[in-house]
């Protein structure tokens, strides 16, 4: 997202290429990351992806997964050119261009299923069809491309592809959008590097075939509703259309106050992957689609840019380190499709849904893998901001950015041991003096905080959730510490899952309770003692956690009847118990886990 | 369900013709259901159901409504025949039959959907078609007809329909069964009609399509699973086959423990209206669709006369009052197709789920209206059953029976004011003295009972749940005591819907917190005071219930944050809440209702 020139915006992103994460959290997730880049590729090679593609000037070739399977190489391709320079994947990346650029049509066109026997069928089923949606991904990967290594070849062909759909769709031309956005985001994006407005136009086509204005609630499938949105609110940063800022409003609200997971994961209904009614967000049975938190973050970062409210980083915060991260393996190559928030730890549940029982690096529908890899790999894009009036800090961990605040060029380093402590320092460096203010978001988590520059107390403004420090700097250190305690959480009681329960945060992770940790317990059954003391313990284990121990019960005779009177036969005795991050789930042997459990 | 001659059921239905409800519960419900087949006809001719029959003999008719719709017109028939004698119904039901015998083909083959254009289609789709379900309903309906009139020509018309099948179904012939078992309940019943093996050999070649012998859990769907379960139980009725008696006890345990509601509805997801995981029981997202709650009545009935024990019983009691008398309105003609435990209230859910939102008397999938009509037609062969030992009385209401044991004639009045109140009394005459056992059950809800005989104090000897009274019986009275408290409930703490909260129940009722009765708060955010009294309260309202009133807390604003620090910003105001059952929610303006809630 490249708004350099956009009026609509309160913020302007630093874009990744100018900050470089230390040693820290972020830093072994993207350089394992980077290694599940190069085995993607390979499974992309093994599954026919790349056949399909070679199936172009080769009919003999059989074509195999779903017919979308072109956006995935795409999102691999964004991903491998996020991650250069790499020595191994440069020459990946060159040889996945070269099979797209021998693909494409003389027309611009490219789709590997609309080819051959169902050549006539092109645009005939936009509705499930995923054709744009693969169009856009495929803008996207040429973009990033051109960004990345300054060819090109492959973006002049997304452009041929875009001038395609520009001839055949639109106002007295085929006047039908995809079933699954994505197209829009990436049209908006192109018009950004081209300045081409009817790329734009083309995009708001496309955006207006739904009618936002008169929607009240955030519904349907979760992943191209927050895709939809993120259309909408590019589409309103480019134009500032009021029509459009209103609707993504009503429906980040609707969402945070109805149909959203205390992970930020959204979609809670398996049928469809869906948003479900108000409150429907069941925690064995929730669908929560590692895409879907992706799409949310996509969301959240343009809500951010817009309007400059901490609300939107915390929600992005809270998704990144649970919703979305729960996702992918420690390992960095093995991924979730769906995210439960409680699992009964039985093999039988492999059989009836096969994405739940354990992560894979592969799946029939892929679409998780390589969106996940796009993301961490474009990591650095999400850590700060810039503004006529400063500095933004969103993210917290151990990285340097080199950048400029008119036309004066600093240099900041963050330093620190987040997510397991609140302790964080900045050192800024500028060749001369100059005055602007840093923001340093002060997350919604924090019961407190203490804010010294230079070593002296600073009372700074909270401008809607960032803490304003304006001076004049040049050799400055700036120390934030952010209270860090474990919190209980409690939810709406209208969401039934969770009456009369409770769920851990410290900082921005959510825990859980894993049967690895407390193996002689009914993990689904148990019961926490409100009234005991928590207590945080830094660990070696799954990467090195902070777990949190704290006190409970369970019952004695687990699996009891179904329904009693309130209070008759139930035995409990006492037990500790032992709870990990709910990203670090499902690394050891598969089973039960809970995040909410019963308040004693 | 015939028992005459099976040596394997230890109890013997005693047949609604022998028992006269008298004024109370069942008999206003049965009165009102009266009325509402009357109705149904005129539905069902409305909606081209009987046209579809026309249509066999003059293809110009337009075929109307889903595949299956024939066996609306047999259920509607059977439930007809039950109500039998009755002026206005016999010429309906009579047209019906003459309607029927002019469409079966010369094969004695008999459906609506395979003919003409379909014809070559027939036996092609038994997954999908329930083209053996519609014909399982035929044999049913003609069944209940030669019971009800003593004519046999439509008796006739089953038999060569059923002799059709035994030539076209079996190994060597088409072997598989119908996706919507049926056809084996119906085949067993012919058998027992007529004695003729074939059609036992032939339940069992259908019901071996499955192995049930191998499966642990009950699973699919509820409806499906149910009949299949009951057909099951009624082959090892006849035959004592105990492969089939271990697999129906199995399912039965593993409902009962992880996949049912506290209402005794079944088949908790929507999806595929089917069992879901263990403990996949969702409050709002219920489907507990009417029909399956009927086919668990249905099974649980035969496993009542296979093993004479009280828990059969007791749950064909709490699904009969609740999960399947909230399918039918106080009028008794308008119907739910899904029992939700817990509803919003909002008019958007009409378009969700247009089976929600109200009762209707007509539905496009219109098969749990005639299902519900047959059942409260037949109910009365639900109350009593014979076995060597004496007379047993299941189910209370006001009702007599005039039957006889080891040939001597008894009579037995029931009077009470059952379900509101627990003193029943039994008056027995006998023209001669002769000694057997009378069994009443003893509810497993009841708290403690007394028993007298003559007005004096008697011990009786609990025979897995029936109090057992042995004596010489002339002219008696025996009167019985149940305790009847107001009782709250709760759930195993792997419902993670239910854990912290109650619901309340007095006798067999399960009660709910409906916006009618409590018209200015918020019932799904409601907390009942566990500590303080509850009250139940006689009244005139809802056809006459028993009202219960009790305290709580509600938030002063609701609709708050969804997630929050435990404790951290509710406030809460005292309210009175005022519960009515179950079964009568949703007779008044359409509310918010919950069964669950927060326990304070």
């Amino acid at each position: 997202m490249r708004l350099d020139h956009t009026p609509y915006a309160q913020l302007r992103p630093i874009p990744k290429e100018a900050v470089k994460f230390q040693p820290g959290f972020w830093q072994e997730r993207q350089l394992r990351n980077r290694l599940a880049v190069s085995k993607l590729y390979e499974a992309l090679k093994e599954h026919g992806v790349m056949d399909n593609f070679k199936r172009v000037n080769d009919p003999a070739i059989q074509r195999r997964g779903p017919w979308f399977t072109d956006s995935d190489l795409y999102k691999w391709l964004e991903a491998a050119c996020h991650v250069l320079p790499d020595p191994v994947i440069e020459p990946l990346a060159a040889e996945v261009v070269s099979l797209l650029l021998s693909a494409q049509g003389a027309d611009g066109y490219l789709n590997t299923y609309f080819i051959h026997e169902h050549r006539e069928k092109r645009f005939s089923d936009l509705e499930n069809a995923h054709e744009l949606y693969c169009a856009g991904h495929f803008i996207e990967a040429a973009i990033a491309h051109r960004r990345a290594t300054s060819k090109d070849e492959l973006f002049r062909a997304a452009v041929r592809f875009a001038d395609y759909l520009v001839a055949r769709f639109g106002p007295g031309k085929i006047e039908k959008a995809d079933g699954h956005p994505e197209i829009e985001l990436a049209l908006v994006e192109l018009y950004r590097e081209t300045g081409e407005k009817k790329y734009l136009e083309l995009a708001r086509f496309f955006l207006e075939r739904i009618n936002f204005r008169s929607q009240q609630e955030i519904q349907g499938h979760a992943v191209r509703a927050a895709y939809y949105a993120a259309g909408l609110a590019d589409y309103y940063l480019e134009t500032g259309d009021s029509d459009y800022l209103e609707s993504i409003k009503r429906q980040w609200q609707n969402m945070v106050c109805e149909k959203i997971y205390i992970t930020g994961g959204i979609g809670g209904r398996v049928h469809g992957e869906s948003f479900g009614r108000p409150f429907e967000l069941p925690h064995e049975g929730a669908y929560a689609e590692t895409c879907a938190a992706i799409a949310s973050i996509f969301w959240n970062r343009r809500m951010l840019h817009i309007l400059a409210e901490g609300r939107f980083a915390d929600l992005l915060e809270r998704t990144l380190y649970n919703g979305f991260l729960a996702g992918v393996s420690l390992s960095g190559d093995r991924y979730f499709y769906v995210n439960p928030l409680a699992y009964n730890g039985q093999p039988r549940e492999l059989r009836e849904a096969q994405r739940i029982y354990e992560r894979k690096p592969w799946h029939d529908c892929t679409c998780c893998p390589p969106n996940a890899q796009r993301l961490l790999a474009s990591l650095g894009d999400y850590f700060y901001s810039s503004s006529r009036e400063g500095l933004w800090v969103h993210l917290y961990d151990n990285t340097a950015i080199q950048w400029q605040i008119d036309g004066v060029p600093i240099r900041l380093v963050q330093r620190g041991n987040y997510p397991w402590e609140g302790d964080l320092s900045f050192q800024l460096s500028l060749p001369k003096s100059h005055e602007f203010s840093l923001f340093l978001r002060l997350p919604l988590w924090a019961r407190g905080y203490s804010l010294k520059v230079d070593g002296v107390e600073y009372e700074a403004k909270n401008r809607a959730g960032y803490l304003e420090i304006r001076r004049k700097w040049r050799d400055n250190s700036v120390e934030l510490s952010l209270e860090l305690p474990t919190v209980l959480m409690e939810a709406n009681s209208r969401l039934a899952e969770t009456r009369g329960s409770v769920a851990l945060m410290r900082g921005p992770l959510v825990y859980c309770l894993e049967q690895a940790d407390n193996p002689n317990l009914s993990v689904l059954e148990a019961r926490l003692d409100s009234a005991r003391r928590l207590t945080a313990n830094k660990t070696a284990d799954l990467g090195g956690v902070v777990k949190i121990q704290g006190f409970g019960e369970v019952p004695t005779r687990p699996y009891g009847p179904l329904y009693r009177p309130w209070g008759s036969q139930r035995r409990l005795e006492d037990v500790e118990l032992f709870f990990i991050p709910y990203y670090a789930w499902n690394n050891r042997d598969p089973g039960a886990m809970t995040v909410w459990l019963e308040r004693g």
